[in-house]
């Protein structure tokens, strides 16, 4: 079993650290008695506070049905160590297969909904809907972080950027530039 | 001047191969005799065909208006050699000044918009809007990329992925899983 590192909060304020960089998320859900993970490229900051990202989930994929009918999800960040199950995870349906168990995931129960957290990922935030209006026009939810996790010692983190065909680009090294910004805009 | 390279087309499908692992992008806009420039971290690809990828363009900046008075705009990708000209660009407003000249950045005309494409940027997607449900409410744009210019030669791009405070992280290798995946799902 993957050795369990402690997470910590963080201010969902703070959550655009982790995604904005643009990395694969998976994405487990829960609704009556069915659990689900789903990978995920298609996501964005929508705002800070209150802390809002956006998902494109086909409505193809069987998490569509259980994060619309739960109204919640949970947003997990994967490192490139787990590289594997993320592409089996989007390879495989929850229709057929119970994924946590057959790609070796541990779910650990979130704080402020019913989807799991992934033990596994080094990040992971609560979210429920909370904007619906392009769900059934464009299958885009609009979520809220109500509540977020994060490894707080892993801040340069190994995440996997997805760029089509099998291939992902592995986040590189760190640069500051934070000199050239003017202090209201950090 | 910095040296022109010649871009190519690139079918309008394929556009995710550069939005998904999420770079800052620059959004270049055009309304009315006024051109302007952003940088923006928030979008998301939202379909293949058509061409989708949703942007949220705070009201607070002045490109929100141009954008939202002509309908356009054109989605750039700079790599880390313009890095500095990334950060003034968005701490700067183009109400005040004319960033194009001072950040000597070269205006290429497009084909299908009216906003310019960036010269010196490695990929650049003419965009129109094409559902702004979401505008009024969220200010979140649904742009359709209609025609798609990109230096195909360049497969490993260093572009930048923000993580706030300053902090860029920069892309690294690519990893091909490419053989771990069903054939229909590449």
């Amino acid at each position: 079993m993957h050795k369990r590192q402690i997470k910590e909060d963080l201010p969902v304020h703070l959550v655009r650290r982790y995604l904005e960089p643009g990395p694969v998320v998976l994405v487990s859900s829960y609704w009556q008695g069915q659990m689900n993970i789903m990978t995920l490229g298609w996501h964005c900051v929508m705002e800070f506070t209150p802390s809002l990202i956006g998902c494109m989930i086909s409505e193809g994929n069987y998490s569509h049905y259980l994060i619309r009918s739960s109204g919640e999800c949970v947003i997990n960040i994967p490192t490139a160590d787990i590289a594997e199950k993320v592409v089996g995870i989007g390879n495989s349906t929850g229709a057929e297969i119970d994924k946590f168990k057959i790609f070796k995931l541990t779910a650990d129960t979130a704080q402020k909904v019913k989807a799991p957290l992934i033990r596994e990922a080094y990040a992971s935030f609560e979210c429920k809907l909370f904007d619906k209006t392009l769900v059934k026009r464009r299958n885009f939810f609009v979520f809220e972080v109500v509540k977020a996790h994060v490894i707080a010692t892993q801040t340069a983190p190994q995440t996997l950027h997805y760029k089509g065909d099998g291939l992902f680009m592995v986040s590189g090294k760190t640069i500051d530039l934070s000199s050239q910004f003017r202090p209201e805009m950090l």
